[in-house]
């Protein structure tokens, strides 16, 4: 029985790319993994750090039918472990680098957004860019998102997803869940990341400045924990879900 | 006479919104602006100062028939003037907003990629978006490009592109003119603020990571030195590209 | 009845500035300020936040005699207040300056550690010097501490006094008084203020580096929270205090 | 021949720890040196980086007798090299220990300021103790200074040695010597390392905030580039006066 943080296995056909409140359905994977595998086991993962938080903000949207999205990320150095970034490259600085960053948010979000179809996951056939960008902050990656739907929902559509959202990890009252998983901040300059990344004990993503795309069709920010609800909070939450569902016995 | 680096004026359909580099012959506004006002001055402005390094970054491309830009900053806290951002709010942390901004920079670079039309600028018929952040960083705003084009052109067409491009500053030697105005950064994880923006004397861009976008056509990232080129530098070589036409006589 | 964070009536020779752990006894100037000034109410003052600190960490060391005093402080921006510094003076630099700090920390921590004496406080008669810094930190007062005594002490006798502390507000389980007022942190780089102001709910006082000194006798680091523990805990524990001792009724 | 940056060395008998403004006649070690190790080549090394700096703060005022002092750094992350300080570690924090720092700071400055009695230096007879700590700044050792004199000198006087200073690598007008050594910022809260280590190309020390010290004689700042004048551009200066001295012939 493995959950796993690293990247290994999370792009595999049969294994489940986790984040509890957006894709628990792909936990349905596991039977056909065990049976493929000949495993007893099984292996479960989670997410990049990145793809948690761009995952958290489009998931109350993927009803809407996501067509096309461009995300550019503001991410803290904790995202590079210890001793990870050195300060001379960092401070009052930007790297617009990240290495395999980009590729691994591209098809871990489309995976994640994707359709569980009995022993695989259908991608979300969606076209999905990522710019990764380190900035001076200590936890917490920020995230601002341009996204197109073929629903053509309106903005109040969009606002009444994000504040209605909740998920299997809240009705089953998971210890680690967030009472509200997704958060929209009413300030005009919010979320910030030295602000709100650590409210909800940082298990929470936080939503703000939805307003029309003049390129696509919306944009947003979104900010998540990046240590907490991007990493170990992450692969807990994940146990946690497992275990609801028997999987763990 | 006024070269202008407010915000005023910019948008008026008589008034050159001028990059040297980008839009020299946006300065044959200046006959009607006189006829249509009756003054014997006239009015030039510059951009604001994350437009600037947008268009410089655009500006070579323009050639390909740019169709749309999904573009996200991350602005140096000199950009706010003094005493400008407080620290409490920038230090290690990122600030999602900056008031008008983004619609300064979506009009803003229409206007100086559009055409002249005789009494006025035909703005690029492009749909154009921006993100806009405060980063913690001195000087030199940091912006990510997504761009799509009518003309499908190569990677290689691009590089060269940016590698080949000079323009009437640089022709006719204007002394504050930097040697190239766009300088290509091989290292994949530049351009950096902290390491770039001060180099030919703050007056280039600096271009770096470009790459296909896989929800538009291609992506790169561009940097330039806010208040040189974004504004004090920007408004000298436009006066400078002025009296190389006759217009100070 | 005012308990006051301000500097004014701070060094007034008949009101109390009161740090409970340190100089409880001095709230029994009260009476004769009463009676003085005509009053049925009374005026209790917290010292300014780089004094709270410094006096934290001299306190337990005052039975031996503290004749000396050079004392560096490297202090959190947050102790400006908003919008306070601005970032373009603070991001990546010091400012080794701040309007009247070190006057106030000189004359403050004299009378801090001075005597009650009826009807005033007897200054301590020690020599106390004070180089006030801004540095780019959030929250957390960090001052190095060289210290001459009378009594000559062993080093192990100042880490005893450091460790054995505790004072009336823990005796009487004051509601906001940390369980240990000064904490020895052993690691050789500390106390952080990132990482140790917010310790105890930011209302102890952090101590390291605790050696001999080649020009006074020993020297250490002494680190406190300065908008908790320096101003609002401040405030809120001589209330504390103070209602204990039957003022408040 | 070896003009040496590395801490070996330094402190032994015969070798010069040479910073060419405040101790050129230490040159006059080296036919000792060469006598007594029967070598023909010759050793000479430059100091720490923030003794460099202390020593030309403190170089001035050798004339008054100095007998004590105390110097708390807030030194540069370039100091520590590449990758050197993790940006975990001092992301909006300090960290009051520098390994092996103090000693160096200590021990060095007491040789600088030291006699030439043929065939060593007898170390100035001066207690001198050093606090250092690391700050989020890119280049520039910050130190405060307090200091004893024997002499008793008036403020005046102190301010007349800085303002006058110079010294043979002037004299000589060596290529790298900035014309004056020892520049005094008449500003409130300068020298500030990020808008004053990068004057005089580097080479220079700026004190500012020179006034009485209550616990010993008087209290300075003084700031030089850490990376400049502390490491490499020593270094140079250094072979340029021994050059001048027909050292290196």
């Amino acid at each position: 029985m493995v959950v796993s943080n690293s990247r290994n296995h999370r792009m595999d056909a049969d294994v489940p790319l986790l984040v509890p409140e957006i894709n628990p359905e792909h936990l349905k994977l596991v039977p056909a993994q065990q049976r493929q595998r000949g495993w007893k086991g099984q292996i479960v993962t989670n997410p990049n750090c990145s793809t948690v938080v761009l995952t958290m903000g489009l998931g109350p949207l993927k009803q809407f039918g996501i067509t096309r999205v461009v995300a550019t990320t503001l991410q803290a150095i904790s995202g590079a472990g210890y001793p990870g970034v050195p300060s001379m490259d960092i401070t009052a600085n930007v790297i617009p680098f990240i290495g395999g960053e980009e590729e691994k948010m591209q098809q871990e979000t489309q995976k994640i957004l994707g359709e569980f179809r009995g022993d695989h996951i259908e991608p979300l056939h969606a076209k999905v860019s990522a710019h990764c960008n380190r900035v001076p902050v200590v936890d917490g990656h920020t995230v601002t998102v341009s996204v197109e739907f073929s629903a053509k929902p309106g903005e109040k559509d969009l606002r009444h997803a994000f504040d209605s959202f909740t998920a299997v990890p809240q009705q089953r009252r998971l210890p680690s869940a967030p009472s509200r998983p997704v958060i929209y901040t009413e300030e005009k300059d919010r979320p910030q990341p030295r602000r709100d990344a650590e409210r909800e004990r940082g298990m929470a993503a936080f939503i703000g400045r939805l307003r029309p795309c003049p390129a696509l069709d919306y944009k947003f920010v979104v900010l998540g924990h990046n240590t907490v609800r991007g990493a170990a909070g992450a692969a807990v939450l994940n146990a946690e879900l497992m275990h609801s569902e028997g999987l763990l016995d």
